[in-house]
């Protein structure tokens, strides 16, 4: 009777139950003659039955299946096109809705993705998955379908939110892929069985994706993409927004860097950082990425010193390289016998130099040396 | 005599004239006996006449051309190793070393960098070049080398500061690269010509890339790399620290993302977009990329509500399309029928319906549409 994140629906049956609404509709009672048109058409036994034969449940607040994080809707999104609560969620597939919800990231981005951009949502979501994060995405082509296929690829569910029937294929092709969503997973809709999709409907979508996750994960964004808007619904709900960095060459990663750069988005490159983001501020912190021990790591202070007084082209002798160091002679003079020892330097006739071998000589400090 | 950033010699020397330091060494002065060690073969005639044959000058606080900027290291980066202001600087080059320092940014990175690097390396460094913005970098191969290629490709200086004489050509094979810098543009050193690189030189010379410009952007990084030893200089002098995003996929971007996410780096994706940052807070502000309008954009209210309402697949009686849209009868037939007319949507027997051609029907919101 109503389309999905009608504020003026939702707010003239404000506190009434289905039963009620039902009423109301049927008396055509002034301020929800609107609401009426449908009635000829509305058939709740056909839905329900569509719905069994599609193996499809329905779900409402209350219930034990219910998810109530999406219940902040209330709040959110007042001023967009599409808000408010759902009535209830049509839901097909074995997994328990508010469970796989309870710890889940979205993941989103354009249809016509890039290969990195796959391959990234595939990481991503196999990643994410195989730690016991749910990924949610739209089943569309592109990055959602990418999300799903990483998240079939290894054991746990994944769940896919419809903007038409749970029982509907849209896009066409990606029927095998619902199909096998929905042998582990779950196909969900704010619509009735049978229902085609409108573009309301996708925005509608859009902010149900983010409301019932933790974090909104953009992998490839255009400047004008549905998944901006994805991310933005996650920003009214309170949920963490997350955009994947890619070449600044790529269109397609354009709407990422503005949401960095714009809107606060918190940049995330691995499965760590967005499970970081979405648990409790201060836990599972990731640590920096390290890179391998090299030998020169393990030398002492002042070997340290002389190795980085050796010049890499004109020997010198032991008493420039000791100023350069700021050490005695005799400890320079020991620290430059053990780096010999070491192959680190080559001794000549007029003094010690690097080995023409060693990588050129910049350096190399952990990130924070420049601050230390 | 004294090596670059020596901070013990600094203080030691502090308020002190270069002859009266001279003095004091020849007196082996207590104190600074350890900066004597030199003397013998110090030359400083002879190193006048190395900068004249490779028509260098040396420039001193007070000097016309001197840049005052990077009297700021007075204060900075008194944790690190390499630290204080320079005695003075070998500048080779036709062009004056304050006024192309004045308007300048670094552009630091990786030698190892991946083509991507040196890709966007090169069109930052002309598109900045271009803009009236010099580009100092370190005359290194990779990331260095491809910016100041970037800019020897368009009319303009860019300065090359080395950690070795500005005689000496380190890398030997950027030789031919040193040369095509000095016709337009500079090559600077702390260093004495003749001097050949340390690795501590390397961690000097940083220091001063950082106060010279006024902002560092890291093009290419691994976690391990000179260039965020430039970016914490780049802090250090309150500079602007700027990163450019890539590939997650690639290790030499690792860097840029850590700047980004752990150091409050400002992610950088276009020449605009660093002028931007290095321009006084508020002015030369960047505009949001735009796509390009397509024909629904220019759609008013109406028109616009009712082509959200048409369905993909199935099509729809013009009573249920007024409703999803919320318009009267008469209002959704008028607009139908206009649409129609732009071929936007497909009359049926059963009702009207996007055509089959249509792109698939995500939302594409400006990019702040969720937040409207």
């Amino acid at each position: 009777m109503v389309e999905p994140g009608d504020l003026a629906a939702l707010k003239a049956f404000d506190g009434l139950g289905v039963l009620e609404i039902w009423e109301l509709l049927q008396q055509k009672a002034p301020g929800v003659e609107r609401w009426s048109t449908r009635l000829a058409e509305a058939d709740p036994e056909r839905d329900l039955e569509r719905a069994a034969a599609a193996g499809a449940r329905f779900v409402i607040p209350g219930d034990e299946e219910w998810p109530e994080q999406v219940e902040i809707l209330a709040e959110a999104g007042q001023l967009s096109r599409r808000a408010g609560v759902p009535f209830g969620l049509w839901v097909r597939g074995p997994a328990h809705l508010r469970r796989v919800l309870s710890r889940s990231v979205a993941l989103v981005g354009a249809r016509a993705c890039s290969s990195y951009g796959e391959h990234v949502a595939a990481e991503l979501s196999a990643g994410l998955t195989e730690n016991g994060v749910t990924v949610v995405s739209g089943g569309a082509y592109g990055i959602d379908a990418a999300a799903h296929r990483g998240a079939l690829a290894v054991p746990g569910p994944t769940v896919a939110v419809l903007a038409c029937g749970v029982d509907v294929s849209y896009p066409k092709r990606n029927s095998a892929l619902f199909s096998r969503i929905v042998e582990d997973g779950l196909v969900v809709s704010e619509l009735p069985p049978g229902c085609s999709p409108t573009r309301l409907r996708f925005l509608a979508r859009n902010r149900l994706i983010a409301a019932g996750t933790l974090g909104t994960v953009v992998i490839e964004a255009a400047v004008r993409s549905g998944a901006l808007n994805s991310a933005g619904w996650a920003e009214q709900c309170g949920r963490a927004v997350l955009a994947v960095p890619g070449p600044v060459t790529s269109r397609m990663s354009e709407g990422n860097h503005l949401l960095v750069r714009e809107r606060d988005a918190t940049l995330v490159t691995s499965v760590a950082e967005i499970i970081e983001a979405i648990s409790p501020l201060g836990t599972r912190l990731t640590s920096y990425p390290q890179a391998p021990k090299t030998i020169t790591d393990d030398l002492d202070h002042d070997l340290r010193r002389t190795l980085d007084a050796v010049p890499l082209i004109h020997p010198a002798p032991v008493a420039r390289i000791a100023t350069t160091a700021g050490l005695d002679l005799s400890t320079t003079q020991t620290c430059l016998e053990t780096l010999a020892d070491l192959d680190l330097i080559q001794p000549t006739d007029t003094g010690w130099r690097l080995p023409p071998t060693t990588p050129p000589p910049n350096p190399s400090p952990p990130p924070h040396a420049g601050t230390q």
